[in-house]
């Protein structure tokens, strides 16, 4: 493994194979990136009442995300104090106290020890609660951070990120359908494969029927066949700008993907079709908008957070996605559909019609990444040039090798 | 991994993970307790006849355990002297020699060559007999020791075990059922689960309809909760030791669980229920007793033998338990239950109701040390303390720890 | 791993077992042998048409053979220049050009890249074709190596080789049946199980109805039981160099099994049974005769070439075999049975009968080699005598050992 020796790589050009493949650079991405940033791991509509708790196996960590007695989100080391179990073996669920199936050692939801069995004079309790996460909600987005410091310019993207946030009202949303999907590549390769459009036009059918496939390319760029989606991008950010203005809702392009820690984008975009939602014909998908929204036209508000989450955020819906490293070359990806939390199935929206074309684009975009995972592994494999519209793969790769750099230089 | 360099832990707390989890660790624990401790792997019940062979799997070694043509239980390793082919693929069965399937090398039952297809002159068949292991039964349990000079403390221990077994005659038993089950869980987390029963109450209730819930306990120590069952223990105590008196069965405690190689404890305890086996109701399994055992009231005499297992002695059957390491967190727990050889299935005994208890407890164990490993395997975990009622794992650990500095310092 | 400090074995005696289970080994293996070597991956007959292809797994490069729009056989790793993904992802097929699945990157047959999407000025194409993979025909079986600089001794080997296959006219044949098996054991285990057939007479009974089982045997050696199959070879040897004497055909024996890079056993030799072909009665399995050939009674032409392959020609068919190293203890083997291209199933041939003596065979190796595998995991293994109807695999061991010690040397 040169890769510390050598942290660079060739400007513009992707990423050496070891980054992808070699289970040590996999470790030192757990200890360097997932176990010191900030990582986007439910929402709060996923524990939406007291008790009501998700477990995430994150590396090998495992971490309890509950909201407790008093109405906070927690996160607890799911780890038994007394001979380490597991406290909690179900992904979610609603629980009274956290009791451990081993030998009944028994936690309040803030983590604190209640009872344990029967113990000798001077056994202290109070040193023998649930270790506790770091944890941080922003706008009903739960982050998690393992780290005793984590990074402090966490609170300044959360500032840029909430008012973006606030009218789509996730605090007032409930979970309409969720989805695990097992990509057999590594996490690395699924984040590029989110920051550029250039396979969409002929990867991604049903995404490409609202999402316009100029993605990322400058105008001077698109390639004539694109021109006439171009024309239509115009004209549709030019509706959108105006009722986003008439509204008050920000639509100000934030990119700040490289040169510090909590790395994000911001950029609420026009949809194509209908325009109003990511269905496979534009429609939205729920009738029942969020928060106090008066029109579904109202394009994508689209969120990308480093290391490993994006979300788009529409006018009748919400979708995230968390990206879970499982190993060098498996990833999980978690994708949540938000919908109000009054919208009744079957009425207000149906499952299908609202989850199809993220879980088809899904679906083909794992496919995409293992075909990447097999190749880079070939010793043939040279990193090529990227694209000028991947030039959000770049700055993500830049981010990850800056952040690989002060991890091992602190 | 630290832990020869630091092979101690703060006293009365559980283990380091690494100790569960590294793989190095596990090839130490196959070099310094499997390789060279005895170890048991079968009953004499497997192998009744001459010709009859069970087939062990220990860490990388395959052993053979036969009894040969003059009756003798032999131990040789499955490996052929020609070009290494295991000698005999299945796991149990039934031979006149044993014949290599690769190029019919044959062996007489004691290991040596008798035929080797056309070979030149010189070719010595003397220096080419199966390798033997160092094989002993003590009152029908087999042990083996993969070392050349095994501990020389064995022959003691099995001078006190064998006094308890001999009324139960397992040299008249037969096999009335053996199970495998693959725990996912370290081997140690397995032992250290059988030495407690702080978990019995919440975990087992099947086994808990005769084993007593206050196992570990110290008088002063037992819950509230568990007085009645305590009373019906102290009763049960006093009318078995009765019982074992007349008939001059011993049933004094010996425990001694750390400070030497072979390391055991035998106990002769009273049931709960009726008192008379290991069923759910507590009658007997088997109508027709173990030798010449006059009442099946003679408790549960509970044999614990470190590393590798653990055995019941009843007065209508026995069942023993080997555990056997596959991976660092993967375990082979074999139980097999013996009955007396004459007693006639679906007459005598029925085998679900035989079996059900501990069938039902082993899943149970499964499940529990599974949770175990898994949240040991977490970077927050941090060894907790042992509850007196946790004294023998406290024991377990120690002499594990002090076996590990015995043959690192050799 | 003291493999390479000590390359030695005691002559006679078969391998270490750090040979055949050590992972690093098995890396040394792919780089010394499998990256260095020439090595049987494909027929001609399997790429029959421009644009027809088959990607092959070694190691962990992927190399895809095609036949380009000139007709003549390219090798070309499968990794786009881009981003590195898999260019083709089928196992088989038939394309216009190679288009990369991700991003659409598009190569003509001969690997040139001819279109890129979008890209900036400067962005020169001649850079970034396909890397090419050294691929040699030799009479219809296609070899590749990875090396930049193959071993120069293959074209005089390809010199013998030719004028025995030649009559076989492989350019003529099709594809009738093929089989991927893959083995548990390393793939030196395989091809030594290859090299003898002192196994065969107990462990191939549908091979031995026609196979000789005194393959490998020196005349003095032959054991009392074999004498009448070894006079019914005398016979039947005798007829066909009279038969092929008349024809023209070369059946003269080339042995160079070590001492060279590139080692061949060349032997035509008569067959058992009806005498005609590899089926279970010994007659012809194809009405339509390789090439121009009036007879099937031509015995097996037999071709063993290290590291990686053997073959059997017959007047009627071809059966061609390719070992394909997956992990130490993982091994695929690739049979195709080739027949005459104007053969018409069901008329001139029978799937079935074609290819059961083989299918029954491979899978009777496989768990023989497996067993081997096993066994030589056990540290009690210790290397045997080979007897000298194992003088091939005495050779091929030693071939493989000169093999290592230049490559680390050089």
């Amino acid at each position: 493994m040169t890769v510390l020796a050598e942290p660079g790589r060739t400007a513009g050009y992707a990423l050496d194979a070891a980054y992808y493949v070699d289970p040590q650079v996999h470790e030192l991405d757990l200890a360097a990136i997932f176990a010191r940033h900030w990582i986007f791991v439910a929402t709060e509509a996923e524990v939406r009442e007291p008790g009501d708790y998700v477990t995430i196996e994150l590396g090998r960590y495992s971490v309890i995300v509950l909201r407790d007695d008093d109405g906070t989100v927690q996160a607890l080391h799911n780890v038994c104090r007394h001979r380490g179990s597991r406290v909690l073996a179900e992904a979610r669920g609603s629980v009274g106290n956290l009791v451990c199936g081993y030998h009944q050692w028994t936690y309040a939801t803030d983590g604190s020890l209640l009872h344990a069995g029967q113990q000798p004079a001077g056994f202290d309790k109070s040193c023998l609660g649930l270790k506790k996460v770091a944890v941080r909600s922003v706008a009903g987005l739960v982050y998690i951070c393992l780290a005793d410091e984590p990074p402090n310019d966490f609170e300044e993207v959360a500032g840029w990120i909430t008012p973006y946030l606030v009218p789509h009202a996730l605090e007032r949303t409930k979970v309409a359908a969720q989805e695990d999907l097992v990509e057999h590549a590594n996490w690395k390769l699924v984040m590029e494969n989110n920051r550029e459009c250039y396979h969409c036009e002929a990867g991604h059918p049903e995404l490409t029927s609202t999402f316009f496939p100029t993605y990322g390319y400058a105008v001077e760029e698109i390639p004539p066949r694109l021109m006439p989606a171009h024309a239509r991008y115009v004209r549709a950010e030019a509706e959108l700008r105006r009722t986003c203005d008439e509204r008050g809702l920000p639509h100000a392009l934030v990119e700040e993907l490289h040169g510090r820690p909590t790395a994000v984008r911001i950029a609420r975009e026009a949809l194509d079709g209908a325009g109003e939602s990511y269905t496979r014909d534009g429609r939205a998908a729920s009738r029942k908008l969020l928060g106090d929204l008066d029109t579904p036209r109202l394009g994508r508000l689209s969120l990308h957070h480093q290391p490993n989450a994006w979300f788009h955020f529409l006018g009748d819906h919400a979708v995230t996605f968390s990206v879970l490293p499982l190993a060098a070359d498996r990833t999980l990806v978690r994708t949540t559909w938000l919908v109000h939390e009054d919208a009744v199935e079957g009425v207000d929206y149906d499952v299908e019609s609202l989850t199809e074309v993220w879980r088809a684009t899904n679906e083909q975009d794992a496919e995409l990444v293992a075909r990447a995972q097999a190749g880079v592994g070939s010793p043939a494999y040279e990193p090529g040039p990227y694209a000028p519209n991947e030039y959000q793969v770049d700055a993500f790769v830049a981010w990850y090798l800056e952040r690989l750099k002060e991890h091992v230089t602190s």
